[in-house]
């Protein structure tokens, strides 16, 4: 049995609460989150459940079974920074610490002082620290460096992640803009985009020891060309219907990785598809594409084995051992 | 710089050499074959390139810089009984061990004793060993072992590797009868098959905590629909044209693991596919599939970075970090 502290129960946390409560061989001992109105109410409830008998507390130390914690999730937020203090509370209690943070899951280029602090931190506490999840943390990063190992040679890797947007959740869909104008679009431009290009760029270069001389990020908004409507979503034709995000990573100025995420309301094909070029050149498709929030819970849990196992420190997915489905409930 | 030892100089061994001679970061520094007939030849020329003033000895006392080696590759046989002497020998010299040993890639309830008889040894010695290979060891194993990491619930894993054989090396070829008569593949039969789809079948199961109730394997020729001629192959119609073998894990009698290989000259649409069945529910492929020989060279080389991160002692795929693809190029 495995007992997990989850920290942060926003819309991924309570979403990961009913993930864990069905879950044979892991048991939720306490929940955190700082909001006032959350703090003293039944974790379960909270997550539209029945009552679990654990009441939401404001910090680790009110955390009454804290001593019989192994593992914290942390589902707050995507920024590395805002997370960091989380994961040092968390390390200090001699937690180990999986984070669906996306800035977490390759940090060492993007925010290196930050990373190496977390590292030093979690070393001295004898606890691992991983950033995961299906985008970043498996689809456009860890997929398509596993697939490399079949690889005598790579040139170049692109890795397209396109999705119809419209069976995600809410806050996905708002994170993206749908169903804004144009020029609402470019005013909240800073805070609509899908966080982790960058992140998977870097992680498909690490895990080739590629040393890459520049990375670039473009994003620009898709609108619909159709009305879409229904319980879910209303978009006019002409409105924002999503967005379109490109990462590229050169090497000696020459273009090797190319990643490509388009997620909108109306996409007609999803699909997951990674194409290595090189010895040999081959292409890997999922078609319809992988339910970015059905995934995220399930690598956020499949993980905990993988890093409970990791040495200490800060650690990332190509680090691990491989973080697959498990099952406790075998006899 | 790595420096390499072969043990092991047949084809694959020779295909290996050719490989490492253009690999940057590696060196080789020994090769080892207990042939008479090359012993004393420079492992260079064996393998149809330019001296490379390494001497193929008889064995790692004989290797003149084995003090210098950091690993040894082992490309001799697919019987673990056979090659398990030889990784003693490796081991005992200090070495790293990555093999192509089919039986090796996870030979923990194959065969028990000979896996902990390594394990003790690697152990005491300080040294990893690893066996792998596109097949076992990547297509039919490890890779769906990884894609079930998005999974909240798995109920079932297929996998189906269907090759034309045509391209493959020769013994390749012969090892799955092409070209012999019906009576002449039933007398050959036991030699006639590809060895490893019952350790791929326990390593997707190892992955997901899976206890297996029982695991069936079954062989069957194919016959080719057509006469196939060319300069590789000259099969009649209605010759033995390939082989199609099927592995099951069952989990309290329930089907829950299927493996379909078929590897046959005049395959029309070659590809890998995975198939998860689960939450959610999804289907990876790979159109035109993955050249097992090119592949084979390539994992072992790869894999070599992940097994010196691991700990002491007999490794599958399963426990060391992702085996990408390196680049030692790299300023």
């Amino acid at each position: 049995m495995m007992n997990i502290v989850q920290m942060g129960l926003g819309p991924i946390g309570q979403q990961l609460t009913r993930y864990l409560a069905e879950r044979e061989g892991i048991s939720i001992v306490g929940g955190i989150d700082p909001d006032p109105n959350k703090i003293g109410n039944d974790l379960g409830e909270h997550a539209g459940l029945q009552k679990i008998g654990v009441e939401i507390a404001p910090d680790l130390d009110s955390v009454a079974l804290l001593d019989k914690a192994d593992v914290a999730v942390i589902t707050t937020l995507s920024s590395l920074k805002k997370v960091s203090p989380q994961i040092i509370e968390a390390a200090g209690h001699g937690l180990d610490i999986v984070s669906t943070c996306e800035e977490l899951s390759h940090p060492w280029q993007t925010q290196p002082e930050v990373a190496k602090r977390i590292d030093e931190h979690c070393r001295k506490q004898a606890v691992s620290c991983l950033g995961t999840g299906v985008n970043p943390g498996f689809l456009m990063d860890y997929l398509p460096s596993v697939l490399t190992s079949v690889c005598q040679k790579i040139d170049k890797v692109k890795v397209e992640r396109i999705q119809d947007a419209e069976p995600r959740r809410k806050p996905f869909r708002d994170k993206i803009g749908i169903g804004l104008t144009e020029a609402e679009f470019k005013a909240k431009r800073d805070s609509i985009r899908h966080v982790g290009v960058e992140e998977s760029v870097r992680m498909i270069a690490d895990a080739m020891n590629w040393q890459l001389s520049d990375v670039e990020e473009t994003l620009e908004l898709v609108k619909a060309d159709r009305d879409l409507k229904n319980d879910r979503i209303d978009v006019d034709k002409g409105q924002v219907s999503g967005v379109k995000q490109v990462g590229r990573g050169y090497r000696d100025g020459k273009e090797v990785i190319t990643l490509v995420f388009k997620a909108a309301a109306g996409v007609t094909h999803s699909h997951d598809t990674i194409n290595i070029s090189g010895t040999p050149t081959f292409t890997s498709t999922i078609d319809g594409g992988i339910n970015g929030d059905i995934a995220t819970s399930a690598i956020t849990v499949n993980a905990i084995c993988s890093v409970r196992e990791a040495g200490a420190g800060l650690k990332t997915m190509l680090d691990i051992q491989v973080p697959a489905y498990f099952d406790e409930a075998s006899p």
